[in-house]
């Protein structure tokens, strides 16, 4: 580093690594310029909702940089894909255009850079802050997957309601199993969550009675986008399926226990899990999380071929679950865990849905499961963390939870630790209102 | 009947029951003026795919005759939802649309109507000939979701691969047992389906091998196509249910049962089901499905209020499964059954649906499951007909079958027996190709 040449390259990196909108520098900042999350926004003055890109504290408004010619896509592209509700058309121009405009923009916002940071108009018709977005569900999720890839998830709840002695099932270890969930009622971080009513198995009675979901629970997990489909019949490689993903969101698999436990046998959860998922607004994409790219855990047995990949498929995010009572100053951290715990890859997962033939479509949403570390203060679950509801967790305020209750906020939040920076995903949350009457 | 502005009236009704198009008037005919069923349909000489209503061996062009202005709409209707590639902006309208529509067209359509019967011109753009017509899916499929209230079929499939004694979990008395079906793959009649690869486990060997499905097998079933939604968290009432319905279809839920035995423990059935599903081609509306209601089976024990409605909500409609193997002339009839069996009525599949809060939107399919019938010769599957392949079925040519062969063209069939004609749903056929390799 004390050859100039090398100083100066050095600086110029650094330089690029730094936006001419100072909050995006803030080492806590979850949208540095290494991230640039794409969401779909509105506000107050411009009602229709459009593309943007989180970055500091601010969006940019991707549709309004396109109209002033500041944006270049494929040249068979004649519409504004940014001035749309929901990121769809933008990601059917494929993983070039993603690319492509990712590093314009990480161009135009870099310190250096002074285009739009030197023009006061532009910058009131392209920046809008934060806090005056309204952020909408920021794709049309024509199908939504959700699997079970987290071995100490599987473990735990196969030891909860089957047998610790053989907690996981035969199939677990051999595919990322999942299953179909319900697309219509997947809602963007901040949407309240109505407490579901459903059909309770009592134990002490012989039928079931209707009432009050009583065991309420988080599923914290991750989603990935699908960026570029399959036609039927045609399966995606696993060494290619990567290539088909937009990128990552948090996701909150809200799930009713006790209905889940009464209807599931033999298809599968239903009522349990349809009333809500939730999803964090900003989608980072895969491209931002490359520098955290780390090796998935060893698979033993070793998968069938068509699970296979080289390389390194796992992604190092830290994860937490907050939970703030109704009224209450302060969240507690009820769970802290890491993505790469996650057995079966995003890769794995996205070739075993598509391998007898199904067809995947852009804007898919396909969850990870929940997401469980080794530890127990680092399960994603309630179920988990209080094993049944049996050991309450402790809150800040006091109280103790087993489940959740009416009035509780619960957020999820995540990131990847850069040397001064992170690229975060910002906090997917919702808020639990009480069953209908 | 010997007074004689009796026999006007009686005149009047036959002449409303008959129409100008001659073949309608055929008492085999699926299509007559009873019936109307819904569409979407195209030409070799006009591609673009456009809303049709079968008469005959007619389909009438709806586009075509709302351009001609015979066909009113509700007055804030400003374009020609006909002129769609799939029902759903017209379904949206609502039911008074829906019937009004129905009612102008058995009036134009019945033998005293000179309007469209008497102009040529306008034959000629808004009549085509059902042989020439490409048929396309009928609606945009939001959601899929796939009940299993067979009380037969959850009583064989429990006595195969559970307990004869214990066939029945204790969940499937006491609510209609559903689950996320996979939207993309829902195929229209007459495509090809391809045979679906995937792990299967094989008793003699520890871990599964991949390869071809060994046991593929239909699922007889009908769906419902959701004709008006719900917001989330708000329920749709039993007693209110129906008005939900657009119509119904055949379903035809392709299934790998050796992929299915080996995957669906805990989450329910994914791979063995997400490759195709198969659905007929015309809606036919619950209006042309009223002459046929019938009592639902007696439901025992009284199911819980929120699923409890006044009044009869099963229909009376044939159902058939026919077996055609490559290059033979005849199919075989390998089962033949009624939806009148069905256990749990599709408005109480509704209501629980969407009792914890799930919403549903226009165009959602919602599949029967698997309609056996009391008799071995009624069941809805192979599985069931052959017990697990066990007792292979005789064909009219000479072979057997225990699952689907490479090139076997399976067909389902379903029409309600009126008095000298009959509302029919056309045909649901898939021939099967080959897996890749």
């Amino acid at each position: 580093m004390n050859n100039p040449n090398n100083r100066d390259l050095q600086a110029t990196l650094d330089a690029q690594r730094k936006s001419w909108i100072d909050s995006a520098n803030d080492a806590a900042c979850d949208f540095p310029i290494q991230n640039l999350p794409f969401g779909v926004f509105s506000t107050a003055q411009q009602a229709n909702a459009r593309v943007g890109v989180a970055i500091g504290d601010r969006v940019v408004d991707l549709a309004a940089l396109h109209d002033a010619g500041l944006l270049n896509l494929p040249a068979r592209t004649r519409e504004n894909v940014f001035a749309r509700a929901a990121l769809n058309d933008f990601i059917a121009l494929g993983r070039d255009a993603w690319r492509s405009v990712r590093v314009q923009l990480s161009s135009l916002l870099a310190k250096d850079t002074a285009t739009l940071r030197d023009d006061a108009a532009l910058r009131a018709r392209a920046l809008v802050k934060l806090a005056d977005a309204t952020l909408h569900l920021p794709v049309e999720i024509p199908g939504y997957t959700d699997f079970y890839s987290s071995k100490e998830h599987a473990t735990n709840v196969g030891s909860m309601f089957r047998d610790p002695k053989n907690a996981l099932l035969p199939n677990w270890s051999e595919m990322p199993i999942g299953y179909n969930g319900r697309a219509s009622s997947v809602v963007v971080s901040g949407t309240p969550v109505r407490r579901p009513n459903g059909q309770l198995k009592l134990p002490e009675q012989e039928r079931p009675v209707f009432g009050a979901c009583r065991k309420l629970d988080i599923e914290l997990e991750t989603g990935f986008i699908v960026g570029r489909g399959n036609a039927l019949g045609e399966p995606i490689a696993c060494e290619d399926a990567e290539a088909h993903i937009f990128g990552m969101v948090l996701l909150n698999d809200w799930s009713a226990r006790d209905i889940q436990q009464w209807e599931y046998v033999p298809l599968g959860p239903f009522n349990a899990k349809t009333f809500a998922t939730t999803i964090s607004p900003w989608i980072v994409t895969l491209d931002a999380l490359e520098p955290f790219r780390v090796a998935q855990p060893v698979q033993e047995p070793q998968p069938l071929e068509y699970l296979r990949h080289a390389g390194n498929h796992g992604f190092d995010i830290a994860l937490e679950v907050l939970l703030r009572p109704e009224g209450a100053d302060e969240a507690t951290t009820i769970a802290r865990t890491n993505f790469r715990h996650m057995y079966w890859t995003m890769a794995q997962q996205l070739a075993h849905h598509t391998v007898a033939g199904c067809n995947t479509r852009v804007g898919d949403l396909m969850g990870s499961g929940t997401i469980s570390g080794p530890t127990p203060d680092s399960f994603g679950s309630l179920l988990e963390l209080t094993w049944n509801g049996k050991n309450p967790l402790a809150l800040k305020n006091g109280g103790t939870r087993g489940f959740i209750e009416d009035g509780d906020e619960l957020t999820l939040a995540g990131w990847c630790q850069g040397e001064g920076y992170r690229v975060g995903f910002g906090e997917c949350v919702g808020k639990i209102l009480p069953a209908l009457r």
